[in-house]
């Protein structure tokens, strides 16, 4: 029997390029019914931006607070309400907002960084946790079935101990003046983007890709961030150095000025017996070179770990991209909304979902870069 | 104002591959309902299929006929009748599916190949002409916006005379003795799929796919059509040799035993100044190679035709696959239709989409092969 | 302890491409002494270009008659006569020169196409059998240690039974107007080429090269021949399609127009149980796909067969190149020369080296697409 | 008129790869007759060395100073002795050899890295300065006509102001417990090697390369090394962020023990108007991304800056390789010498051939990183 979950959202009016994705993510797989919007701040805005998608004027709010109380009502009465809310806003409303939803019995999908401050990320973890519900955090990159792959290797050994971490995220968004206007504009404003640019930007992808596939966070971290446009007040470059626990070592490299690159997230993962290698702009493809032997190029349909095959909707060779990996998180969401709603177990996928616990080792992360960075490349230990 | 086009759909039920596709393509852009159908021919089938994916009890069917009748009368009288109808049977159902729905006034979006015969293909383009009904045939692969920049290219002289045309579709899906049972099974079988396997399952596509971006079919083939696999009677393996009216020349290749191969799917395309280069299965790539010069690679996102812009969803280095490619047919049917609804011109998109010529011209190509088989490889005309 | 074969040429004057890259070949393993030359049919040419690559002038010959008879007589009364030639004129002297030389009992070196028909490739291979001369034919596509490689995978079994073969040498150096003049204007010239232009001058390495390393050479042949630029006689395109006696199918193609190419010359063989993938442009690379399973990406200096590490000189990931693949001819050459020299058997290699019955296979085929072709491309039996 | 240059070596005796190397490089264009050596320090194997290729037995050495002073003496009388040596041997002896010979008055091709200090480096350059010799460090890299085009780009202002430098040299060669034995096992010992391990067999490649290209030494470097393998003394990993006078950023990071590596030597340089990127593995490609728009995909061969055309040997998509680079350096290195000879000026050429100021920048490299790892990555200033 056919089941959708009732979804709302926050954020995410017209023009604004995260929320419309993920509504293609939430419809791809047919698992939700947008039925409820504060899509904007703006009252006008709001509604004209409800009309567009075709939620219904009555559930179109111009304020998310209201929102809360009236969705957790009606649900709580049996009328409807919605059971998940996607937040797409600027950075510096997810805490508040999430806070609210959660406080009203409402499943949370957040997109990432999670909140503009570690003491905020990690109150909204304890809440989340208190909660009971669900949080997931759309580190989009990990709803690619061979990022799924790639940890399931890792975690059944194939790659032997882990060895080297290289992972890099360049962009060349922010490579122009002209990328200094617009509507990306905000992720420059350290009041509403947080303290973090290109490092809570991208960055922090490229953090918790590497760390989601090897399954390890370094134990330490030397970081230096630089901003190379005038003008600009937050970082546009970040490099760090890493250390892990068992005596891996890693680079990590982020930057929205790199010319000439569009979403360059690369992840090399070197163990003792074998490499890992995964480009996001090709993700159909999954490299594992067992020491001294050939490279196995493992494509999307051929990879057979049941995570993988798991999030796969078309055989090997008919690619599926970006919006597939957006919707799967989704789709993740929604299995593990009925398991709960159902008081039924977890499933196995709910540990391939990234969630509020993903955002507060992100926020450990940007803290430690922003200080070893005052400190002129420190070592320091990047608490777990 | 958001307006949803009210969908049908005749098959597609239960363990349908393409079905499915089809209904995700018509999802992400969210411009239909899908709301009734006639999924399988079996009933109880037909219904079991129709809760899966929230169709009404009243508005599944078990059988096309009735529902073309149905529909249409709905439609008529203004009770919300579905305004399109996809066509994602077997292959021998097609025209008699498609010519009860156009006869009702409904929109097709039929899958390929048209028919199983040139005449029936005939009879259904002089059906569809007289109807002024939009009438897409869904040549997925028309759908990539490199696709269309690649043929804005050639249209604006971009690589000088045609000379050479290579296109080849390789596929290993039929390369096992095992790959002759299942669902796919029909494929082998003609009184289903039609006197053509491999050639009329992925062979019309490189031909059409050829013909789409060079702006020409070929005056004259030699083919050859050969049958590896014991027991099987249909071909799953085609070579053709091809000339143009201008001179070129050019060969096609299409193979479902093509061992390690997924969906090798490649054009390549020579004129007398530069050459263009396409493979399905890393569709964000288009390759422009100058005579003499550097290749250009040219990604999707950042390729400014107005044609590939318009089939672009998300920016360039986040990677866009099959699923939207299709739903770029389903999307631009949308606009099409919405055109014809209102009187108002065919957009320029209209020219971008395939339809019942392609099929028509697709099944020339059919017969012309076998027919040139037969003869043991004579050069025959290709008629136009 | 170091002994180098005297080596005489023939051709390879000042500007003459091939020449040079023979004398390359020659000197990088150290196993020559190029001591004698009629390097061109001009006499003043010829000392001049002698000279320039350090021919003492004694040895320096403008006729190459006079130079077969001398270095012969040397060679028989202990002077130090040359032992082997290499023969790198127009192709339409070849078989004189190599006759002359082989009567005089100097083993030869002889650049491709062995001949300029058949009846010539068939008395001179005749001729070279009665002799127990060696004869290498310089395929040099055939010295790649990959191909070596792959050669030997076909031939233990690795891809099963021979299904499909594509063989593809496109190259965009004849694609201008501008391209009729210059150093290599003779290939354009039957009464200097042959009857036989881009088929002759490229395609005839694609077909060896397919047969060398699928072991088989088709049965019967479609072949359609095309000339694109004005005021060219010979053939600037060939397309063939192939049939082979175990019931494999498969495809030729070459060209010289083909406008943004350079050396692509592409082998794929397709088994029943895995396919094997080759690019000239990047021949530090060999790709094995098994059914169903991930492409291995097999590397230069670690392919273990015998055959590849013979004909490797550095470890993996240095790549080589053109010029040592060339120079493995000559290597191989030196080892069978001193093999034949001291009585000795064979050496394994010898079979990786191609010869004069290579050259005769190619005539056939040669003389077999022409005769295709004036039958507009009626299937003809190729006799072995 | 054909003319020889007299070479020595020193080093390179049976069994030692990169001496064989060189000799590849010094034979490949024909510009050096090698005639003495001192290729091992035990007599019998260096002069059975001597014996298999082909050095008279009297111009076998068991000691180089005795071969510095013999040959110096020979030279000096008219007698024909060695006009240039290269020294071959590991580490700790370049700087004493180096010495003797240009005391003698004899050209120095000497491989990397320079000495085992920067104080020797530094007595060697006022050396060498002084001697009015030519004195050439094998950075091999600098060899492929790619790397020149790319360095003529950069210098001709073709991406801007430089923004971002990504170089890395990653291999699996030390990544096995097995690795510690063997030809190469001096690389580890460091008396002989010196204090650097990884750092200064392929990291001083690394970033001599980058230099090379970008045309800009760092300011700053903060660095990191490690040895992954138990029972190693020396760095078998390095990793180094750095910082450049205008701005500029950059990470270098080289590995011995990066499991599935061979020689993964990637340079990515990012300027205000475009990206430069080139792979050691793929060397026949260069790609030049201008802001915003299609990667270009340069080739050897069709890349026409003077550098790169003098650099080339055989036309665009016929491979050259690592040993085409190598003897790049003796080619270069033959023309200078000849210029020096005969009191000319120094060709063009020159300033793309690396030498005794690149070792002093990679000695200065390598003992601030050596510096900064001991106080635990402090960013210390790098002298220029």
């Amino acid at each position: 029997m056919h089941r959708r979950i009732k979804l709302g959202m926050v954020g995410g009016g017209r023009g604004a390029f995260i929320g419309a994705v993920h509504r293609m993510a939430a419809r791809l797989d047919d698992r939700y019914d947008l039925v409820a919007g504060a899509l904007s701040s703006d009252p006008d805005r709001a509604a004209a931006s409800a009309g567009d998608i075709g939620i219904a004027s009555e559930r179109s709010y111009a304020d998310w607070q209201e929102m809360a109380q009236r969705e957790g009502a009606l649900r709580r009465s049996g009328q409807g309400g919605i059971e998940a809310v996607s937040i797409v806003t600027p950075n510096h409303l997810h805490a508040r907002i999430a806070k609210a939803f959660l406080e009203e019995g409402i499943h949370i999908i957040c997109d990432k960084p999670l909140t503009v401050s570690l003491d905020e990320a990690l109150a909204l973890q304890a809440l989340a946790q208190r909660s009971g519900l669900l949080f997931v955090l759309t580190h989009t990159y990990t709803g690619y079935p061979l990022i799924r792959h790639a940890r399931s290797l890792v975690a059944q050994g194939a790659i032997g101990e882990l060895r080297l971490v290289q992972v890099e995220y360049s962009q060349d968004w922010w490579a122009d003046a002209a990328a200094l206007t617009g509507d990306g504009g905000w992720r420059e404003n350290p009041a509403v983007a947080g303290p973090a640019g290109t490092l809570g930007d991208v960055g922090i992808h490229a953090y918790q890709l590497a760390a989601y596939v090897s399954g390890q966070q370094p134990s330490e971290i030397s970081a230096e961030l630089h901003t190379f446009m005038p003008g600009r007040v937050l970082d546009d470059h970040v490099q760090v150095m890493m250390r892990y626990a068992n005596g891996a070592r890693g680079t990590l490299w982020a930057s929205q000025v790199a010319t000439g690159c569009e979403n360059a997230l690369t992840l090399r993962v070197y163990g003792s017996t074998a490499q890992l290698r995964f480009n996001q702009e090709d993700p159909n493809v999954l490299w594992l070179t067992p020491q001294g032997g050939a490279a196995q190029r493992i494509t999307r349909g051929r990879a057979e770990s049941p995570a993988a095959m798991a999030a796969t909707r078309i055989p090997a060779g008919h690619p599926e991209g970006y919006i597939e990996a957006f919707a799967q998180l989704y789709r993740d969401a929604a299995d593990q909304i009925l398991a709960l709603e159902s008081g039924g177990p977890k499933s196995a996928i709910a540990d391939f979902l990234p969630g509020v616990d993903d955002g507060v080792a992100g926020h450990r992360f940007i803290e430690t870069v922003l200080k070893s960075h005052r400190l002129n490349g420190a070592w320091l230990r990047l608490e777990q």
